[in-house]
């Protein structure tokens, strides 16, 4: 037993090593994101390239093999605590991805795909989806390789969602998908002929200093600890966890809309208390962050809209706000705010779209890259099966490309297979308070006496606490008892725009 | 010479190495300063730790001993450029310093300072200096073995001098301290004798935003690049330099009184000036910082008083500090407002003083210095010392010792030999302006127009540019002419004192 203790002490103070750098390396980030000087950012970047190269090393060190190859050993596993049998788990899959993919080959990528990115701006601006074309078929080869090289059981898409949903496959998404997309594109359709709630009260004059303010109150409402976290401003809101008792947010004032500062810090303060709430004992350890993209969306998700944009949230809250929104609201009763944040509709660009719709928008990108990898979708092909897409499923076709397939900068950074994870996110949330309901039955209640103890505690029990110790589909099965069903977020969503909409 | 130019590019790449970890500590330092969540404080730490180890192991390095070897060859220091010859010259001296004291013996003085700092700030607020004798006499008994380890030539002192001041000795700093001792004080005993003009219009409330605005208003007219900078908030305001172009300030607002971020961030602007215009030819190069403590501070100083309590400044600025200043100072005129900021006077605590009385405080702290390490002055007898220096300079007496020996973090910390650089910085700063009248005879109309191009390139020519590429002393010399002369700084008190006091 003495020699695993050593070779554990070993591995973990590895681990201890690699996360120090990953903890500057996200500081040198957020600082990069608000506000560090510009004349500053070629320096900075070469620090950032000096320390990911040493993690990169670190992560693939013969040391590192070392401790891997002796903690994997059947003998020696059933000796281990499950904290560390899934630490050298989750080690030992990114180690593998990292030394099976020819240094030659990963340089290449990394130059071609920052050039990919650049183009994609230009692009972007001037609506021609030709210049982008060659670097996206470039990139998609490399990806084919990228998986030929780890190796994969069904099909090469299933390879790249598992960097972002582990576990999660082709076979589960497509069955959730096409429920979903079934019974949404009837309610788009209906909403789309319906009369929009009043909603330009909205619009005005709301000064930076007081939304801030009334953010700060609401974040400390929901529980977010700012003994552990502070907020920045920025250009795209993020959040990011620099180590367990530092886990910051950001986001952007829109002085003539406050809806942007305010959704965006109940979406990013999810993703905070997520980080803020995983059990202290997986600290130092690789399990110590989210277990998924879509489960860290589906908390995001949570507080933004099935919390911050519910009816009985704004019972707690609607005064207060009138208060800091120094006249704007004055005129505007709870019923006209609730339903003015709830507006819906089809629309063309991703990032602005409501709850609604949004799904619909990642099915589109869905489709297409599972057409990239496991069909024989060409990459010429793209902004023809984008617009017929968005036609069949919104009602909406876009006039330029820039509007439709050149709108998000993912496929030119690389990312396929990450697109999923924000559908997921609304699937999961919707399917956690579903079964949250039993055994916080009085949800709403608690939302409007502003007591956010059994739903934080219900999250932490089942969600939170665990960080990476569980996987996605254990996580979800787990808290509800079933696998991944598409009829939540159905359901909840219908309720909620029949409502709105008063259909 | 092939050989050489490899050897250069080795020592230049471990020296760029160096600058990355020492960026990524900087910008750990700032942010705990400027609002890290207290609850990340721990975890980060550890971090600093981690890089602090690797920076002291690569500028020990046997990599580096080789560098170093191979570039003082006096056959290869011939075929070096001046930068280089110099660059290597600072890393062996670095180098030495840090080899040449015993491992343990180090790492022992580390816990002894740490613990003397944490009982300093108990033995203050309970008024007891018998608390921290005892670690005072350990820190001191080492810092005796330290300077023997390195070798001194004329005195212990000298050696300690030479960390914040290089080349400057006792011998010199005897010499003006007495010229300036004997002169300044007869003109405090003047000043206090005297009716203070009055200043209580001063304190009232100034809006923290208000202030903010005015404040970077004034640091973009004295020359301070924001593109290479920002402005954030902090308990004790410092400037730190994260990268060429990245150089921050910091300050404190006090919104009952504007005085303490409008001076501070004068002074910060100083030290910052300096710092974005060393020439560029250095980054990348140890060369790139302030060659010494006192030449940094002459720098701050300069703007904080030579600059920003004169009365042609206020000619340019004091009608747009009154639009920023919502009726505070409505009543007030230029005159009655130059010789408020000007109020001075004998005080107990140095961090109050004025720039009058300033210099005194910190002859009390040399004089005390040099008897404890090139004299017999036991630590026991500090106090008495202390109150009786004191009395007879400043004419004024501690009743406690928490104002007087006790007030000061520097000595609990291990910093011997650091506080003269703080007067050392004043005479820089009378010598460089009285030098530069005669090549910018105009300065006062320059300030009062907000032309400080003259005055900036004056400074960048002399000074600035060169960064630790001339010794302080070379830079002094070459700037003014003549050895360090405690007359200029005496007659700019003076004359200054005898107008705002009408003497």
């Amino acid at each position: 037993m003495g020699k695993i203790q050593d070779i554990e002490k070993r591995y973990f103070d590895l681990v201890k090593k690699i996360k120090h750098y990953e903890e500057a390396l996200s500081l040198m980030a957020w600082d990069l994101r608000t506000g560090a000087p510009k004349k500053g950012v070629d320096g900075r970047s070469e620090v950032i390239g000096t320390f990911s190269e040493v993690v990169f090393q670190l992560t693939t060190s013969a040391e590192m093999k070392a401790c891997l190859d002796q903690l994997r050993e059947p003998a020696v596993q059933k000796e281990l605590s499950e904290i560390t049998r899934r630490s050298v788990e989750k080690s030992a899959k990114e180690y593998d991805r990292l030394v099976k993919i020819p240094a030659d080959e990963f340089k290449n990528y990394v130059m071609i795909r920052s050039k990919a990115e650049s183009v994609w701006a230009e692009a972007k601006e001037k609506s021609d989806f030709s210049m982008l074309q060659p670097y996206l078929e470039k990139l998609i080869d490399f990806k084919h390789r990228m998986v030929d090289y780890w190796g994969y059981k069904e099909n090469k898409y299933d390879a790249l969602l598992d960097q972002y949903e582990p576990g999660v496959t082709t076979e589960t998404i497509d069955r959730v998908f096409d429920d979903l997309r079934r019974q949404i594109i009837p309610l788009v359709q209906e909403i789309k002929d319906a009369e929009d709630p009043e909603h330009d009260f909205l619009i005005g004059y709301f000064p930076k200093e007081k939304q801030r303010e009334f953010c700060s109150h609401l974040l400390k409402e929901i529980g977010y600890d700012f003994e552990a976290g502070r907020i920045d401003e920025t250009l795209h809101p993020f959040q990011i966890t620099l180590n367990p008792g530092d886990v910051r947010v950001t986001t952007n004032y829109n002085e003539n809309d406050v809806q942007s500062a305010l959704f965006g810090l109940l979406h990013e303060g999810g993703h905070a208390l997520y980080e803020q709430n995983i059990s202290k004992e997986l600290a130092g350890t690789p399990l110590y962050e989210g277990t998924s993209m879509g489960i860290h969306e589906s908390q995001s998700l949570f507080f933004e809209n099935f919390i911050g944009r519910s009816r009985p949230f704004w019972h707690r809250h609607f005064d207060t706000l009138k208060n800091y929104a120094g006249g704007l609201l004055d005129q505007i009763d709870i019923e006209s705010f609730y339903r003015a944040i709830n507006v819906a509709g089809p629309s063309l660009i991703r990032i602005e779209a409501d709850e609604l719709t949004y799904p619909l928008h990642i099915i589109v990108r869905y489709e297409i890259e599972k057409g990239l990898f496991n069909g024989d979708l060409k990459v010429k092909d793209l902004p023809g099966v984008w617009n017929e897409k968005m036609e069949e499923y919104l009602g909406i076709r876009p006039e330029r490309d820039r509007d439709g397939v050149l709108q998000d900068i993912h496929w030119s950074g690389g990312d396929f297979g990450y697109f999923p994870s924000y559908a997921l996110g609304y699937l999961y949330a919707a399917q956690f308070k579903h079964a949250m309901l039993k055994t916080v039955p009085n949800f709403d209640d608690c939302l409007a006496e502003g007591n956010l103890a059994p739903i934080l505690s219900w999250l932490s029990k089942h969600i939170h606490q665990y960080g990476a110790l569980k996987t996605p589909t254990e996580i979800l099965e787990d808290a509800t008892g079933e696998p991944l069903n598409a009829k939540y977020l159905v359901d909840y969503l219908t309720n909620k725009y029949k409502d709105v909409y008063r259909l």
